[in-house]
């Protein structure tokens, strides 16, 4: 038999972008994973080598796994499935690490029997590895980063994606300090409760983020990036988050706010220029502090997982 | 001084439409005001004639004379406005009679003046008489009557109002039980408090009808006109509400709910062959109630108020 064997990249995803909390998420370029995938003659999914992170090699207890043991289980194929993962999204950083993971399995697998799954169909595998690391099934990093580009969850039961199309000179820019944010903790800062006014509040400016990435009006957008619900509630959690947001108001960004769960932060932007300069201003911002951190710049990633 | 005068069409709306509480209205054709306007040599605003309904010919008073006012004293002119009221759309039917009226004598009294303000900035002044009426600058009604099709009011302050393109084929039907719901009674049955997941499920609906209407995607529309949050506490004061939404699903109807604050119920249609079959639906459910009502069958109205 023939190994045929196939290399993709997983891109970093944001969720939540303020006024989308839970249902809007967006694809990134500029950092993701690398996994391989190789047919074996040994039935069955198994993972073979693991670098960049601290992980489990066991199929069931695996994001990626799981995801690939999914698609795998639905064709059921005469081969096998071997998988390597370069981890380069770190675990807990808010820009969708086991979501790149499960989309990536989801994918890979996809491709060695022969594409029998459009990439939305994948989705539905995906958010079963999704599952094992954030506890239910969510697709706000796992749509996104199949898909590209903006990607909202307009329904879980069913299973209704709406892809949203990105402008042209839309970037982002992630703040990455190093710290742990357990996706537990942040979910328990929630209140299960919000106001009527607050959540009308946030459904008008989920409507205007969607109507300026339908019309590209990027100051739509920017008027529209407001989180009443959760950002009040979660900024606590992340050190500097208001003195980051000062700064990257001041360089021009169009919005600011918290990647996912945190501890990672977010601003998109008009034009790399603006970009450049927001980067500069996070930069400012913790490199007076003791920790350690990453940004990235990014325009849109509009492909989404791809083969490399 | 030539006596000059015009006369104005203020057409009926749809506010809330589901998912879109508060936020989200539409303009619709078929019924509306007529107004006509006058300029005469004695300053100030006079309403010198209202037939169609019992309401207060005192400026003050008066939705139309509070926003007619609000615009002529923005000018203060040499001369003066007199209006004709002709009102079709009954008070408390929940299609928009006090936003007719208010955003028709914004928009005449400016024709007289010159045209000083654009429409947009009109529903600024417009939303002064509609606040007589309803107790809150409430623009839901106000802004679609105003400029015509679909309406997002993003946020208050500042009045952040977008223009939603209507899809062609879209059609409203609107069934009008002659029953009195008051607007503070509606208000009173809200919950100041809603649970997060009914909120987040609300403005992914939303998220994905303003999508629908971008991408003239109709089963999306439909898909996504769904109400967790209103729905459930109002329609109890909506009799058969329950059975003439079973018959207009059943006739093919995208999706249907509450119309402004209610009594009128609304659905929204592809194409006039099945809007006829909604129509024919309700008519049939209501033909069998001791309640006398109206149906309008209407396209989406693209123009808002207009000179006629």
């Amino acid at each position: 038999m023939y190994m045929e064997e196939i290399k993709v990249f997983c891109p970093a995803t944001i969720a939540n972008l303020n006024c989308g909390f839970d249902v809007l998420g967006v694809c990134i370029n500029g950092i993701g994973d690398e996994m391989i995938f190789r047919k074996t003659n040994q039935k069955g999914i198994k993972i073979v080598k693991i670098e960049g992170a601290n992980l489990p090699y066991e199929t069931h207890l695996n994001v990626a796994g799981v995801a690939a043991q999914a698609v795998y289980n639905a064709i059921n194929p005469s081969f096998g499935i071997e998988i390597e993962i370069y981890k380069k999204i770190k675990a807990g950083s808010g820009i969708g690490s086991s979501s790149a993971s499960a989309a990536g399995a989801a994918f890979g697998v996809n491709e060695l029997l022969g594409k029998p799954f459009t990439k939305k169909e994948l989705i539905g595998f995906a958010i079963k590895g999704e599952a094992l690391a954030s506890g239910s099934e969510h697709a706000d990093n796992v749509a996104p980063c199949m898909l590209g580009g903006f990607t909202l969850i307009r329904s879980y039961n069913p299973l209704d994606i709406i892809e949203i199309p990105a402008p042209k000179s839309l970037y982002a820019v992630v703040l990455h300090p190093h710290i742990e944010i357990k996706t537990a903790d942040a979910r328990a800062l929630l209140s299960p409760n919000v106001s009527l006014k607050n959540a009308v509040e946030q459904s008008g400016n989920l409507a205007g983020l969607i109507a300026g990435l339908y019309t590209s009006d990027y100051q739509l957008i920017g008027r529209s990036l407001i989180d009443k619900l959760v950002e009040p509630l979660r900024k606590q959690l992340i050190p500097y988050f208001d003195e980051v947001k000062t700064g990257v108001e001041n360089a021009g960004a169009l919005g600011f706010g918290i990647s996912g769960a945190g501890p990672s932060m977010f601003a998109l932007c008009y034009g790399e220029d603006t970009a450049n300069k927001v980067n500069q201003a996070m930069n400012i911002v913790y490199s007076n502090t003791k920790i350690s951190f990453d940004v990235y710049l990014s325009s849109v990633n509009t492909k989404g997982v791809e083969l490399l």
